[in-house]
């Protein structure tokens, strides 16, 4: 395994056990549904922030299939680290759910009966999807990548409550959340939905940022890990 | 449509999806006003900061008629894009209402019965369409520009506490917010008086300006999008 | 009047509306007494964080007698300085806490009750002011006071909770909140022991600050508004 | 005491007076218990960035033993230094406890009977370690020790939620927290598996750092306090 594809792994773990575990400390300690929302935003917005400054210079620090994808579709990445990339950020998001449950005492594996296909949730998974999209890229495109781990990490604080699903936005940690029947979980049958209505608005985000950002400016900061991944 | 005017357009469409969806789910998940509060400054803060990320080097990332008039005053932008951007903000917001109302599975439109108009949320809109416009052209004058969505996402956010009025602050997402009839919905009838205090906030705005920074010091950072827009 | 004593008689009216204007909004809009303060430390660390970028470039945004006093005690200020500052400081303080009031559709002066002078609410001043004295100088003595807007906002932020006092660092401030009974007041024969902790927290931080920044290297970045004040 | 080592043991003061006092407040305000734990979190991330943006060019701003021997293992720090930070951290840790008491108006020493020796908390604490060892040297090793104060910050504010022990991450504090038998206590008895997990966590993130950034790129912004400690 590569360094990158070790780094996506450990990233995609690290991110499922923030998005989890503060999701069931929140369940534990708040009676208000509203208050564990905040805590579990909070918490995953600080810790996404903290994910990306270290693991951004090895791997790019994706830890989600869409956007290796979109990364791909832009020339930012080969198909072939694609097929490397995805594989790694599941097996980390599922990784990552065991970790939680285990921190918290639970069974290490549990499957989520929490159902979230509707039609309003599969919209909010297309402009949550939309939005992270446009969030990376309009920043690389116009050379200011450095400022992607704040501004990845603001976006998701936020979408967890402009959309009625949370925000999920990611094919990865949408599978690693159903291994663990807690706050931040969803059941099986609601991943295909979701990860369709994600592909759908990433699909949205490339054509609307050909038309901002039509010239494809690389970051002006030169990246001494670009070197393509074996 | 221009790119700039589309970057007004869709940028106001997901601040009014932001505002508005994060309203709807602290409403809907809790029991504390304040609480409720909480949840949607923290969202719009955040997400606030992002949409100027993404949209500044486009379009400046106004979203609001009273920023484009003012930068038009100080000769940062011409009138006849003033005239262009004004429809696209007001158009912008009030389809992102829609958005939200879908988003939570609500009737697209509901018109606001949340009635504002009192002498002190007026002298609140004037407080805080002055304190915004402060923020935003104290940073331009001095050659700050880069740190305007920090800046202004965090003014947004604590202006949400210290005025009673929540801090509408910009005409585009006032009007927006009559088509919710939800936690940050206002009511037709309120959407003149606070059009015409924020004004009134923009002009004192001025005045103070041309005292702090008198020398219109342009910003030292070259915008190589800052063409006019055709 | 200059345009820096101005800057300082604007900014700490700002700053008193911003304190108290959200206190009121909290105590009206929650109940739990934790809450209401969170929601005013968190308005009050975003809202400092832009003023002291609004008006630092104009006059130092010092906003408090204690930092005027200090800076001229390292030779940053002239004596004469920091007569025109403090009045300025103290009446804009005191104009805040009346357009708060107002804001709120209170009583324009309505005179604290809350009365705060115990041995414990000394002490917690006097740490305090030392902080924020510590966090001021520390980067302006290593040229690293373009973070002072961001560390001060969030320090205060902070002091609110790690102190019994909630932290008014801020003799202005502590004459200003005399003017509100409300959230955030603080009874009139509360005001001198608070002021007197607070003088000594910062002769306290001056001694500290000699022994860690012993060369007071002045910040790199020219500031062509450092020219005496008249 | 030289310099850095006063640096070593006023940070740790005033981190443990920070932790605690923050503790106490919340426990005091507010009675939802996850409500508590987002003040104590909130508090100390803020808190934490300041401490670190202060005492950084001092010391390195470690208040952690497991941070200096990390340090030391990877060549930045000489072992003779580590002898003298440690004893300055635990020290400075049991201050500030002292200190936080006595701003309460509590006794100035009270023996906290909160049992947290459970494997869950066991391995939690490996994982917080883990991550904080890993966000500080990551941005070491790729020369971004400017980030660290605002990174660190938000990774312990994440830690509080996403661990079942709430991230105490560091021997010093953990000693400091059992002299306050209130929200942000330990029990002596779980001092010893507490630590012995953080030295874990710490083993292994050095593993990880050898294979993320194996080249031990020293911060290019160099630091002229770098000298060694007498």
């Amino acid at each position: 395994m590569s360094r990158k594809v070790f780094a996506e792994f450990l990233g995609s773990l690290l991110l499922a056990a923030l998005v989890i575990g503060s999701g069931i400390a929140a369940q534990r300690l708040s009676d208000d549904v509203g208050l564990r929302l905040l805590e579990n935003a909070a918490a995953t917005a600080a810790g996404l922030y903290v994910l990306i400054l270290v693991f951004g210079p090895v791997s790019g620090a994706h830890f989600n299939p869409v956007v290796s994808i979109v990364d791909a579709a832009f020339g930012g990445l080969t198909w072939r680290a694609v097929a490397a990339y995805v594989p790694a950020q599941v097996a980390g998001c599922v990784s990552g759910a065991v970790l939680a449950n285990a921190m918290f005492d639970l069974a290490p594996v549990s499957i989520s009966t929490t159902h979230r296909a509707t039609a309003a949730h599969g919209l909010s998974e297309v402009v949550a999807t939309l939005g992270l999209v446009l969030v990376i890229f309009a920043l690389v495109r116009s050379g200011r990548s450095a400022m992607a781990p704040a501004a990845v990490g603001a976006y998701i604080g936020a979408a967890y409550w402009f959309t009625s699903s949370t925000s999920f936005a990611n094919p990865a940690i949408t599978v690693g959340r159903t291994f663990s029947d807690t706050f931040a979980g969803i059941a099986p049958a609601s991943v295909l939905p979701f990860v369709m209505a994600q592909l759908a608005g990433a699909a949205v985000a490339v054509l609307v940022l050909r038309v901002l950002y039509p010239l494809a400016a690389p970051d002006r900061r030169p990246d001494p890990e670009a070197a393509p991944i074996p």
